[in-house]
């Protein structure tokens, strides 16, 4: 396993805590005060240590413009350092109050087609707004001043979900912006009329001041203008959590965080640049019913939180004990699976476990959004999960400050989901984030371990790398993937990888560009395929959606089209480059057919399967540190399986030789004699 | 049978007619002089003795500021009347002429997102523009004074369709209403920052005029914002309803109305409390055919008029011929069709036959909206019918006056509508209109005649209550029907009902916080199911969209499920509260189920069916007075019926007894010798 | 055969190329000069001779305001004059530089709902922008002065697909224009209020100044008004296209065109009233994957594209090597299908077969759009193909300056598309061009080579004429197809055709009102199906969408409904009239119901098939001159087939006789004999 990211500094403040942090976001403010005292018994009685608080304060801290009432935040956070749980404390800036956007309706984002977007919801503001700016970071002065050095803070938690609704916004503000970061970047006109290709449908530009944001335009934009606007608006967003970051700086010695959303359908800000900038990565995950398999994207998402980690511990800072409020349909968790779910985390490398939220709120727009204590109340079989879900993450806190062992990894590229998902491309039925939970779903399902890290990351610890739909590589990429290959490595790569260079400038002379060489193969033209038709294979597999005009030039063919537009045309390849192994597959194969193939190159890497093969419904997954190993069985089956595992298993408090087996519904932790 | 909204005084004018009413919206402004003349024959042919015109005058009466011209409405009132044919009057205000929107464009409508909807169809204009109501409301005074003693008239139209486009402006205009409208309401902000629980999300409100209408937002909206917004937007329109209501009274004794739209994809006005401010009700009802069943939802559509008019009769003001045109796919009727859809509104309470429009246009937007005299003319089928009709309403002419007979009662609530259908909710596919119209149907397939009242309203006289998803409850509207069940009461609650109080607000401490103790229940969880999926229950029905974790206190289950996420958990329950009957229905049932469970509710509650059970295709009704019963059968099936009835049947003048025969698609009308 | 459209005077350049022209859309200024050396070269070697430049030139040509720089033009086109290749020289006018969408925003186009659609793709511009005219005239000046009479330009190409994303503009620019173009066709405001029919809904108009154009509304737009509105946007893209064509005039004496759009997807300009305009005509297609039938669809192109031409030859002015970029699954073309699509469009009377464009795209929205040259370069099926092409062209040299011979014509018309698939309408499912190309189909299939003509084209020369849904007719258009038939014509109308007038204005007595005589039929009311209903036809066919209560009234019933909503009723009728015969289908008749009526239709009217009845696979045309014969011969399918013809063939360079055997995807030429 590799770090990506480099972590922050050793100099850096770090997050500490006595085993796992089990906790929520705590919004007293929509309760009354005897409330409060309740919460805090409820609190110890669950085990609850670490609450986040002052998410949404900004109106209740400065009810009027610069005028500051912290009585009732004293209060809470007296209370709950008087019963000793730990404060993450927000800087309360998340959503400014109805009195700055009256005042300042220039804080107001503005969507593509120029028109507002209004306060009445959340995060409105514009992320380039110096007026904002100005208002956020004064209160952040205030809060940081007043509490940065009391002993119940355990966490700095800079404002809430940057960027989950403003992330891209297209006013005036923006637009200056945008153009100061495009000066940075390029330095002259020249060399961004050279990385745009503004010679393409007459878009020379004569001088910065005649850029804008890529706002709505009758036919599609300029993909340059778009990809580098994502760019911009990441490290737009980034600027300001470090410009809070400094002044939390200033008042405080404590950790500092922000909760990223890493999750397949949030995709605006590029985590791999934001990873170096907080002590401690969190994240907010919430299982997705609008997908296929919302279980096994649960495990993606941890994983790559623990890739943006360096491979080092993380906090989930939110999920939800059972159903949210905005999805289509919101459906429940069974019973078990909120503990399913947590230790699945754990598994993956989180060493605390946060929900939004404690307590059901009674208004607003997620009042039908789950909480630890639900609007029935404590006498229900939620509540009674949460309390015996403290108890289980008590009796595994030996765990924490351990890592996963992994020798496959995935490489995840936001770079790739902006520029590769845009408008005009050869099929819009090829999505970057499916064909990536498609790969990882493969490996998933062989019971492999695997990271999620940076086309950027050193892959030379890995026995097997995969690069699904890599559509931009740098040329930096590109020489890291094939350096790895060259010096042993074994790779696939998926089709759509390799096309563009940084600027989405093609790469000439054959797809795919960048990796050509190394996987000897040349593919003169793709064809996409209509959704809903299927190509068969020579090997017994089938595919859909995409498939290509390819030749061998070194490669050997694996397996090949029997009908479709090719038939006899190579599908997979195989090739030698160096002293490693390149694997190319032209195609989108059905879920079978690819898990097939990915056992295949798995064994044929010397790849390590924890669990047993299975359709995703066991996962098996192993912490370790120095001394000490801990194996994670978890089974979402409705049957009880049985895993080799030799041990104590703490979950139970039982020893395990030579297998444990697990209920259906279950999860057991095994503390390994093996490692002793 | 209760009434439920105050019928206005015993002083206010009051609407009568010699028989029904049978008339059209009539436009001869499209037409040339020649033609009105043949017009009034070819009236008299058919019949028709009501004709509304004026509709949309403006134009024509104002061509210039402040310059009238009512030469082309006194001929054709003086025609209209020389001929017998009596009027209702259009305020003629429904549409501005486009002189004042080019002078005044501030009067236009803005959307949500803050752009301009511009003239060129109808209704441009914002109801709360101060510059609209002084132009119209002077169209009025003028139309008024001129025509408010002229014996031709016998009823005032203001407007049209009012709110049918415009209900919720987002303006400048409209902001300041609403604010004022806020001030009424709540008195001082923090009561409003608690009633729409602004502490969430820090949008706590330091000073009204921060306040602003629900403009479209980045994330989901203050819910207790929409929902008020929907009870101003609705008053906002009745008032000035009542400010044309004002006018007329100054000039004229006659009675006044506007042509409500009571329809199930219309939801924007309240009119449980704009029916009180009418003389008498009147809607406007088209067959839609993009729901399942288009003639069950237009005998919904009539018996909750008939709940509007307190259970008096009321006036069908607008209908169709044939096909409209604003549908996708515009289906005509067939040979019968009109007859049976007009006989069924007069069965449930209509004593006024009308149709958009007399003679079909040739030229805007609905020249493809059938019409009493159709594009082919009078050698026409359609118009063969339209003559028929007339002779047969006159041949019913003695039933005017009577009220339908009901012992059972459907709540209906535009307030759960607008709250329970809101952005932020366990599902989106449970629609309040849905779930009633599904009540509606198990209680018409079994025969049963409904009242559709308030929740407000006296139940006291009903055998049987039901409250479908009844999402919001006011305490006075949960103590209605608690006290009713209390005091000897059948009622049925279904799902999702109960949940909030008036400011949507989640009653806590168990689902449904409203009707828990009464139901014997205590819901601690919702589990709302993906569309398609259906669960089974043991009492050998099937149910979709949603289940709940429920636990009996003191109820008995009558049915649970046997498998879906809750195998065995109570999806029925009956109990016992007071010296009532109190059931409740955990999920959508599927019809079928529905309607045996209907069944077994309406036999323990001695509910009467007039008619056989069917599948919808058989309505029997009954209007009556104190000394005279009549008894509608309507067949809308291909085969002949036959249903026990002995009397007079007044459509084909033979005497029946012991039963009626009814061909197939027709109407049959017996005055019954039991009542004589 | 008829020319329909007047051809441009004699007196007008002409066009003129020794044999095919086979080029191709060059965009030089995205390459450096080493690549042009290499571009040059292997166009020779292609046999390219004619290229279009300097399509999208402006911003590099002006690079600032007022500021020129012809240098890289002048090198190019000295290149390829060097090298024998003709220039198709655009006037650089598509899309404006950033600078003058900086200095003057007033120029961009602005959407229905008043929001501004922006720079960055291409286009922006907005039709009747005095400043945008200004500009670009002036470049245009520029451009003709140095190069008009360049004797490597061999045709003038104004801008770039007028009207492809800007056609419809709602500015204050273009409202301006609007009204002046309104009083030009109207002359008094009470003749627009007569022709709009804005006695409907309160919209009659007492000033010119109160007119706008049909920006959005709260509920349907005067359909009058909007079929002006597309009218006059035409036109006012015509008049700008002739503003350039008057300075082009000034400076050069070399044929001018610009690129039509004839193609189902796009429908903003009347190409009837183009065509005359041009000196030659030349067309843009491209195959449409979102079509059940791409393939049928080009054909129907190619022939509307002839029509246009008068019946002479035509310049295809770009299709696609392989996939496009802009639809939603961007398909390939098997190796043959570029040359079938090219020599299909050839044997419809094509004279240029070009492309866009010669070199793949590295950059910019389009860099997925196929070209001659792709980016792997040359060493690939596509480009062999390409070279292979050019040499076939060359072998058909000949060939040119021939037509094409049809004895079958349908009307087509540009304001029956916009007003008849307006707003309010009987069936959202009915769209005019899917009728169309089903009637198109019918005779295709049938081998029926087909004119596309305007219904005021002299169809005098025709055997069989067939109106589809040709909703909107003029009194003349009516007159013009009645008279053709009286006098021994055959013609086929098909439902929804002859309803309104030139004004959108129902005629009235019966549908199908301009036609009822003549088809001795009267139709009292439509009768919509819902989308996926069949009905069945007592002659054994099937339809759907749509059927008719229709009455015969001279006519006989050649087939009637079995179901649906009128069994027994016509559904197909015929009737002599005068010395021809008039058919009527009252339905959408399935493909093969269509085929099987059009069959009996054509044989009854003495039309010839010149290619053996087929499901569209394969295509017979023949193109003659006074002395010569060809007969094209294409088979899509995957089998050899054959077919009656004698001559030399011209691909293959063999003499056949009887039969000439074409194999699967191939087309062969032949040189009959038959006409020496």
């Amino acid at each position: 396993m590799n770090a990506q990211p480099a972590a922050p500094s050793s100099a850096a403040p770090a997050f500490v805590h006595d085993g796992f942090a089990y906790g929520c976001d705590y919004n007293p403010e929509q309760w009354s005060p005897e409330v409060w005292t309740e919460d805090v018994a409820l609190m110890r009685q669950a085990g609850v240590d670490l609450v986040a608080i002052n998410i949404f304060g900004w109106s209740q801290l400065e009810p009027r413009p610069g005028e500051y009432d912290f009585t009732a935040l004293d209060t809470v956070i007296e209370l709950l350092h008087a019963n000793g749980i730990r404060v993450n404390l927000g800087t309360g800036t998340s959503s400014p109050p109805p009195w700055l956007s009256t005042l300042h309706p220039e804080i107001l984002p503005v969507a593509e087609d120029g028109t507002t977007r209004y306060p009445g919801g959340r995060q409105a503001w514009c992320p380039s707004s110096p007026v904002f700016r100005e208002h956020a970071l004064a209160l952040v002065e205030k809060v940081a001043e007043r509490y940065g050095n009391h002993p119940a803070i355990a966490l700095w938690h800079v404002s809430n979900e940057l960027g989950c609704h403003n992330a891209l916004c297209y006013d005036e503000d923006t637009a200056a912006a945008f153009r100061r970061w495009l000066q940075d970047r390029y330095g002259t006109i020249d060399s961004l009329n050279a990385a745009w290709g503004t010679s393409f449908w007459s878009q020379r530009y004569g001088a910065w001041a005649e850029i804008s944001t890529p706002k709505v335009t009758l036919s599609s934009r300029n993909p340059g203008q778009v990809v580098d606007f994502h760019r911009f608006s990441s490290d737009e967003l980034l600027d300001y959590y470090k410009s809070e970051l400094a002044v939390l700086r200033r008042h405080s010695t404590v950790a500092v965080t922000t909760n990223f959303m890493v999750t397949s359908h949030i995709r605006n800000l590029n985590y791999w640049s934001w990873a170096p900038e907080v002590d401690v990565v969190a994240n907010d995950h919430y299982l997705d019913h609008r997908l296929d398999d919302p279980t096994t994207e649960l495990s993606f998402a941890a994983d790559l939180t623990r890739g943006l980690a360096g491979g080092k511990p993380w906090l989930l800072m939110e999920q939800s004990t059972g159903a949210v409020n905005w999805q289509p349909y919101n459906l429940a968790k069974a019973p078990g699976q909120m503990t399913r779910n947590s230790l699945t985390h754990v598994a993956r490398g989180a060493d605390a476990i946060c929900f939004f939220q404690w307590r059901a709120s009674q208004q607003g727009s997620e009042k039908f959004h789950s909480a630890l204590v639900p609007h029935a109340g404590t006498d229900t079989v939620l509540w009674r999960e949460v309390v015996s879900l403290g108890a289980t993450l008590d009796r595994l806190a030996e765990i924490t400050g351990t890592t996963v062992v992994a020798d496959a990894a995935i490489l995840f590229s936001w770079e790739t989901w902006w520029a590769g998902d845009g408008e005009s491309r050869p099929s819009q039925a090829v999505r970057y984030i499916d064909q990536v939970l498609a790969a990882y779903t493969a490996l998933h399902e062989l019971g492999v371990t695997v990271d999620i890290v940076s086309p950027d990351a050193d892959l030379g610890g890995y026995r097997l790398v995969v690069a699904p739909n890599l559509y931009l590589v740098s040329d930096a990429q590109a020489a890291n993937i094939n350096d790895y290959i060259a010096a042993g490595g074994h790779a696939l790569v998926t089709f759509f990888s390799g096309i563009v260079d940084e600027d989405d400038r093609v790469r000439l002379g054959g797809y795919p560009g960048a990796f050509r060489d190394t996987l000897g193969i040349r593919v003169e033209e793709f064809l996409p395929l209509l959704p809903g038709r299927q190509v068969a294979l020579d090997s017994g597999g089938t595919a859909s959606l995409w498939t290509e005009r390819l030749r061998l030039a070194g490669a050997e063919a694996i397996a090949g089209y029997v009908d479709g537009p090719l038939p006899g045309t190579p599908a997979v390849t195989r090739n030698t480059h160096g002293d490693g192994t390149a694997w190319y597959v032209a195609t989108a194969l059905e879920p079978r057919s690819y898990r097939d193939l990915m056992r295949t190159i798995a064994q044929g890497a010397r790849v390590t399967a924890l669990g047993p093969e299975s359709d995703g419904s066991i996962e098996v997954v192993r912490r370790v540190d120095a001394d000490r190993s801990y194996l994670f069985v978890i089974n979402h089956g409705e049957e009880e399986i049985t895993v080799p595992a030799s041990g104590q298993e703490l979950v139970t408090g039982s020893a395990v030789s030579p297998v444990v087996r697990v209920p259906a519904g279950a999860v057991r932790v095994i503390r390994e004699d093996s490692a002793a």
